[in-house]
């Protein structure tokens, strides 16, 4: 897949990322600084250094707390730190190996340091490898507020190598795949299939298995999710993306839990909300609603938080407003597949405390079966 | 003059920026942030107050540090925390009145916010208005590196007023001063020689007189800044450009100064340099680079500094060439008016110790003749 027009990039799909050709070309001909994060360092360590480790210092484990309480401008501070210390120059480049949060972090350090230089990522999460690391955005958090801070710049590469998911715990796996629904939510129905047969064996297969169907769902749903950047990379056409679904109410869920609760949890609870508000509109058929819910919950993600509550949910529907430039643009379902924009806040705002109650009967009576 | 070309923009000279049309008409629309400097705030805070002042907490002053060792991320964050508490959306705007270092600042900040809001420059010191407020960069300091961090993000519009020159300090005026000889330098013998003419009145009043002639050339420095800008303002095209006359030295002897010396200093004492390099190397005519010097001289400015080694000389070649993209590109002088890049750092370095030696002499005797 190559990918972008101003910037344009490649993303990869391949067999061995630590010792990938184009990878190598790119860094041979200059001076390079590979940022891990703390898991990725104690994993898969051993096997970075010895691909890249031949300068010394070259290797920077972010030493800050992982996850997105460590998502600071710190952070990214400590990468820019490990960039002057190697005597980078603006020829040089940034390469992120970890999740979402790696990769948001050095999209930002790199787009910063010396006014920008090129940066590659190898997301070692589903999360990464079918959603965080694809775009052209990084992020930190700031003040309280999920990636209230941050910028638009392309990476040069991409490699995504399916075989570094094996280590990964299940909880990280469940994450990607709330991404992966969103993305056949919003486009592709028989992704949506493909996820509801596959379930179990991807999941305890941590997507090495079944052999043909694991491929094919990470490989679709990113390609996905770059189509659907496609165009649109800096958000300067459109405000009106349908990557956003998911991805209005989880923001503020997120902080409010104080980001216990992860990112890709909190999504699903956002898609099953967006759910069951579009069912009740009257948009999306009841029968749809329940496979949605259904599948969320398969795959041991929460369709519901005790801290969602009615206030957070308006709280985030006016930032949502305030971040896609001052209309609502909440992505719903007509159909799995197909996402229907909504721009009346009364419309949903109507709909919230009933499809809140639903979501907690709904969790309740799912509890009480299992 | 309409300037740019992705990410077009207006610099206009005007008569009263805080009452301007198109700034107001920008505003009207959104949701506005108003940064001031301490110096901008003590001396204009209550007319600024009246201009804009109508929504509580809207016009920030930015109360650290003034001067380049305010140039922090800290002092960005601060404005980010602004725009937060203000609730600026993405459509939002911050508005920059100060010298170099707020609109440095305000650049930043408004990159990072949201990913990129949009913002307006009041430049207030003669280097904002023909220098450091017209470009897209933006940068702060880091780690005692000179903007080691930083962005290209063209401002929407920058409103030039020379009447606010008028309460400026002495060295200040002089630090423009430094700017303008590099542009007339760099492109205009013209605009080299009515600094010459007008030096002494241009000084005591500030740019407020003779008439014609402050107009003149503050607009005729302003349009070579841009002009030189044009079609690389994002500085990728090329790395070789007029511009950095003057400023291959002066990064490193500002910071090693703790940035004591003020940047137009700094500025003055690296064209000093080039012109006895250019000199030297049989590239200016040794009449022609007595003009510099004497320029240079007259307008209170140093050419020369104690803490000019040619250790640090060397250090700050290395660092050019590191931002430079692999190159030197060092900006030399043919004659007054026309820049030839050198590309060899041995013919450079070799001229170092002798070009500094001369300069401390003729230092030496400018004093004794004062």
């Amino acid at each position: 897949m190559r990918h972008g027009q101003r910037g344009e990039y490649a993303v990869r799909c391949v067999e061995d990322a630590f010792h990938d050709r184009e990878l190598e070309a790119l860094l041979g001909q200059r001076r390079a600084l590979i940022v891990v994060s703390p898991t990725v360092e104690r994993i898969l360590g051993s096997r970075i250094h010895d691909a890249f480790g031949s300068g010394t210092g070259r290797v920077l484990c972010i030493r800050s707390s992982s996850g997105e309480t460590g998502k600071t401008f710190s952070a990214v501070e400590t990468i820019c730190r490990g960039a002057l210390a190697l005597r980078l120059d603006r020829r040089g480049v940034i390469v992120a190996i970890g999740g979402g949060v790696c990769c948001d972090l050095v999209t930002v350090a790199a787009s910063l340091y010396r006014r920008g230089v090129l940066h590659a990522r190898i997301p070692t999460t589903l999360v990464g490898q079918i959603d965080a690391g694809l775009g052209a955005k990084g992020a930190v958090n700031f003040a309280g507020r999920k990636n209230a801070l941050g910028c638009y710049h392309p990476p040069k590469l991409v490699l995504l190598d399916r075989a570094l998911l094996r280590s990964l715990p299940l909880e990280e796996i469940r994450c990607g795949i709330a991404e992966i629904i969103k993305m056949a939510l919003a486009s592709d129905p028989e992704l949506f299939e493909a996820v509801e047969t596959h379930l179990g064996v991807l999941l305890a297969s941590r997507f090495q298995a079944p052999d043909g169907a694991a491929q094919q769902v990470t490989e679709v749903a990113a390609r996905r999710m770059l189509e659907a950047l496609q165009g649109n990379l800096f958000e300067d056409r459109s405000l009106r993306r349908t990557v956003d679904a998911g991805h209005t109410f989880s923001p503020a869920l997120e902080a409010a839990s104080g980001f216990a609760l992860r990112h890709g949890e909190a999504v699903a609870i956002d898609l099953a909300l967006c759910a069951v508000i579009s069912k009740r509109l009257g948009l999306l058929a009841s029968g749809e609603c329940e496979r949605v819910l259904r599948l969320i919950d398969s795959a041991g993600l929460p369709i519901y938080s005790g801290d969602f509550t009615e206030d957070l949910a308006r709280t985030a529907l006016q930032e949502a407003i305030a971040h896609r430039g001052g209309r609502l643009h909440l992505p719903l379902f007509q159909e799995i597949g197909r996402v229907s924009f909504l721009e009346s806040v009364a419309a949903v705002d109507h709909e919230i405390a009933s499809a809140l109650e639903e979501l907690s009967n709904w969790h309740t009576s799912a509890v009480a079966v299992s």
